[in-house]
């Protein structure tokens, strides 16, 4: 028997505003729950308290929708205002069809809406973007905990829910990782009967996100998750993030 | 601080044959782990093991590849024989690519090559077919599972590995399961302030199999992971199966 991965949400935190050091108030929450972050420990960590902690905010009150936006919101039956914020956070669109909009996102997401959601914000007419760049803020929250934590640097992942081509139903996946290898790469290696492993390249970083979401209550504001037991994938290094699971265009069938 | 989830994976199982009853090589590994199950816990079951014990294996020196499977072979450079198996597995192609095949299987499930795998099969021109009806297996498992212990009846998920399009590496997903909510649907429900949640739709058996995973040695025999705190996805009844899981075609972009 393997030793085993135990997952923990930790309590809720405030409503979070821009500028809160999350770090902080995740060694906070552990502290309440008498827990002790450690190097080999992750920490996920919902987008959306990222996003507000780093201001991305938006009030569709305050959006001026161009005229490619106009048009496009006609087509697919959305808020123009709307739309024209999922342009303004996105390279390409990969489909339009009635109310969906499935865009490559600034960041080399592919998701709907360019993850812009409107859920859990307050006020009818808020809406939070992805975080400009999640690599950076997992490694900006990693920092925080290891100044937290008397140098101790548990790895973090931003995770957010996308939907998926073929199959319904979200999944917590990455966009953002520091101190975890993002994509294990076992072809080379041998199997239990020792032939070549022929295509089994493991996106740890999409595992541990969804891992995670199931020790959560949706409706609550439980934004971050310890997973302890994956230390075999802990690195001291912050790495190279999450944009490692971004599969180039050239290597997509369905872009 | 919500009561956490604890994953273990289980000893390794002695090769498996067609017949076998993987219920009771389960149970006899958590008597070894000392542990018992109940209600509420989750074991997630490898498909490898399951199609071995449903005598899914295939010697491709068996298959004879007809003309399409041989013109097609041709056009993407694989084995014609697997192509052939490929086919016969399957009620539509959905892309062909140098290499790649990605079929929507007889089953529903879209994947590439129709799931078929060759590594951790005894034998260099020995494959693996996916199980016939993979929920059939869960349930299957699950009731063998209740005979070895005196009624109890964790839950079961038969779990693969899946490429995805825009993202690199495989996640282990559901393609059967038996006694777990597939799909939780939160549209309607309230999120924390009070909004209703708009698209909110949770793949947990997808999630299930995904953090299992994380507890496994990939190179070893260990295909039986046990989830406990997942209680309040498990239901008395078998339900729906991973079936729930397929995207119908109509609400589908991207096949």
């Amino acid at each position: 028997v393997s030793e085993g991965l135990e997952i923990t949400a930790l309590a809720s935190f405030p409503e979070i505003g821009r500028g809160d050091r999350l770090g902080d108030l995740i060694v906070d929450a552990t502290r309440e729950a008498n827990m002790r972050l450690h190097d080999g420990d992750v920490v996920v960590v919902s987008q959306k308290v990222v996003s507000k902690a780093e201001g991305r905010t938006r009030q569709l009150a305050d959006v001026e929708p161009g005229p490619r936006a106009e048009s496009l919101a006609e087509q697919i039956d959305r808020d123009p205002r709307l739309v024209e914020l999922v342009l303004s956070e996105s390279r390409h669109i990969v489909r339009a069809e009635t109310s969906v909009l499935i865009v490559e996102t600034n960041g080399g997401w592919i998701c709907a809406n360019a993850g812009i959601d409107a859920s859990n914000v307050p006020g009818d007419e808020t809406v939070l973007l992805l975080p400009e760049d999640s690599d950076a803020s997992a490694r900006r929250i990693r920092a925080e905990l290891a100044d937290a934590l008397d140098g101790e640097r548990p790895a973090v992942v931003v995770a957010d829910s996308f939907g998926r081509p073929w199959r319904l139903g979200q999944t917590e996946i990455a966009i953002g990782c520091a101190g975890v290898i993002p994509v294990d790469d076992w072809r080379g290696r041998a199997d239990s009967e020792g032939k070549r492993l022929a295509a089994t390249v493991i996106a740890i970083a999409d595992q541990l996100a969804a891992a995670a979401d199931l020790a959560r209550d949706k409706t609550s504001r439980e934004p971050a998750i310890v997973i302890r037991g994956a230390d075999r994938w802990w690195t001291a290094a912050d790495g190279p993030g999450a944009a490692a699971l971004q599969r180039p265009a050239d290597r997509d069938l369905f872009r």
